[in-house]
């Protein structure tokens, strides 16, 4: 063995592939993340108290099971062209009647005229933000904030919203300092195509967390899920883990600790394969990748700044 | 336009769609970086003097042009379970025979035996290194190192290597104080897999600048070509804008500049669509996503410290 991989074995603890680790004793002093909450069927009709959830769909292929998502959410918005790939993808399932999204937001670009007037005579609303400063994520998610926002309040959507970037101008004055809605919002595309594409959905993600502390955001890919970790205490809560598997399989599922700040941060977890403590990573040093999650129904983790996660799933 | 819009608007300097920007006047003050030296069908008579060549396949789907990258290479390098993937590649193009792998490195927990075989048989080298401290990249990184250190130095591999890490302690022991070789690593799949895989490889990228600066590691995918600038002045070179595209396509390929170390990165740009100057760039801020290249056949990127870049390619 080398010297950095002896290194390395000495910072970590190797644990069991079963660990039982209940949530801080502390109810108040720590962050509860749940992610895979969409995936449970029975969701709408517990959800009373839960957040309210929207799925997003950007402009990529859709390779993942998008009834399955959709069915759960509250609200479904397509981001400009993100419209044309759901018009392909229930071509095949000879379904797109039924799934129509209450909103296509976007410079509309990419939007194919006749799949917006398809969705939009069924339903759809389509917001046209010109604006080449902004990206469709972002456009998308203050049109998401609005939804629920119109709907607390009672009131309708203006008739007149500002085409180059009335979603964002509408939101700041109207809402930014009005109490928010803690929001679930599961993304799709947002990872994996061009690589400026993924690090600008990751910066979003940072930069959200701040403007925007009442949304959680989660970016599903074919192979993972992707979500932050908060600075202080995490408990990451679910149903056993097979949720992690459509086979039921109970093989501890990979996992990152990903350091995309631009900050070094300071981890200590449990309920890991390789768990550390008061470990340092940083994206020119250590990071910790091709971990497993080990813990039954949760794991904690202790970091001094926001850190991205993600785990493998097969869903 | 909102107030984030306005005051990044404020930053960039938008450029025309062609830009004719020589490289520094200087030669000895900034790095030379050609990520495109690859594509010159007439590289191998070119080269004498131009750095060794390796590609390295790791395991995931191949969804480029092998044959090109391959004959353009002086060494092949699969990472264990990619000579299953090469294999199955060539398959379909009923070549198999023609394309034998000079190294197949890894813990050899993917590979299937009957492939190790079939190119063993054929001349491959196979090294098994099982230490669950390294990953496969790092393992085929010091294979690659020792393949030309051996040659420059006109001597065979030795007849044992120790199958745990015997490629990191032969290096270390052999050759980190003697004078290193300039090498161009190609590697392909090593982004766009679970996340953690993708960011493991940005990771490596950053700390191998600094532990090797001999190699010049690039990351191919399906849409992009990734690498690092570093710090102080670079001059980004290719022979026209075609060379982007394999339709002679002179659109300005969309391009990111993608602070991921653990610092902010001040940019000064000259030769995008988007120049900046003096410009703060950090993951919990800006990001220049989504830009666009007009230099012609260059351009300069002055940064304080190394950068990730990405350019879209359609090859």
């Amino acid at each position: 063995m080398s010297r950095k991989e002896k290194e390395l074995k000495e910072l970590v603890t190797e644990q069991p592939n079963s660990l039982t680790i209940g949530p801080p004793q502390d109810a108040s002093s720590y962050h509860l993340i749940e992610p895979f909450s969409y995936l449970l069927s029975s969701h709408k009709q517990e959800s009373q108290h839960a957040p309210a959830t929207a799925l997003l769909i950007l402009n990529q292929e859709i390779n993942v099971d998008l009834v399955r998502l959709w069915q759960l959410a509250d609200v479904v918005v397509c981001a400009d062209g993100a419209a044309n790939r759901i018009y392909n993808y229930f071509a095949t399932t000879s379904n797109q009647a039924e799934y129509i999204p209450n909103y296509i937001v976007g410079d509309f670009d990419s939007l194919k005229p006749e799949i917006g007037r398809y969705y939009e005579s069924r339903g759809a609303k389509l917001i046209r933000q010109s604006s080449q400063y902004a990206n469709d994520f972002n456009k998308a998610i203050f049109c998401i904030q609005l939804h629920f926002l119109y709907i607390k309040h009672n009131t309708q959507w203006p008739k007149e919203i500002d085409t180059d970037s009335g979603l964002s101008t509408t939101f700041q004055d109207k809402f930014q300092n009005q109490s928010s809605i803690p929001i679930k919002i599961y993304t799709l595309s947002a990872i994996g195509g061009r690589f400026d594409q993924t690090i600008q959905s990751i910066n979003q993600l940072y930069i959200l967390h701040q403007e925007s502390p009442n949304l959680e955001v989660f970016y599903l890919t074919q192979n993972d899920i992707l979500f932050l970790l908060y600075k202080g205490v995490n408990y990451v809560a679910y149903r056993g883990k097979t949720t992690f598997s459509k086979n039921g399989d109970t093989t501890p599922p990979t996992c990152g600790l990903l350091p995309l700040s631009s900050r070094a941060v300071v981890l200590s977890t449990h309920g890991l394969k390789y768990d550390v403590t008061q470990w340092t990573t940083q994206m020119t040093a250590y990071v910790s990748s091709s971990n497993r999650i080990v813990g039954e129904n949760g794991f904690t983790v202790h970091c001094s700044d926001d850190i991205l996660m993600n785990i493998e799933i097969d869903l």
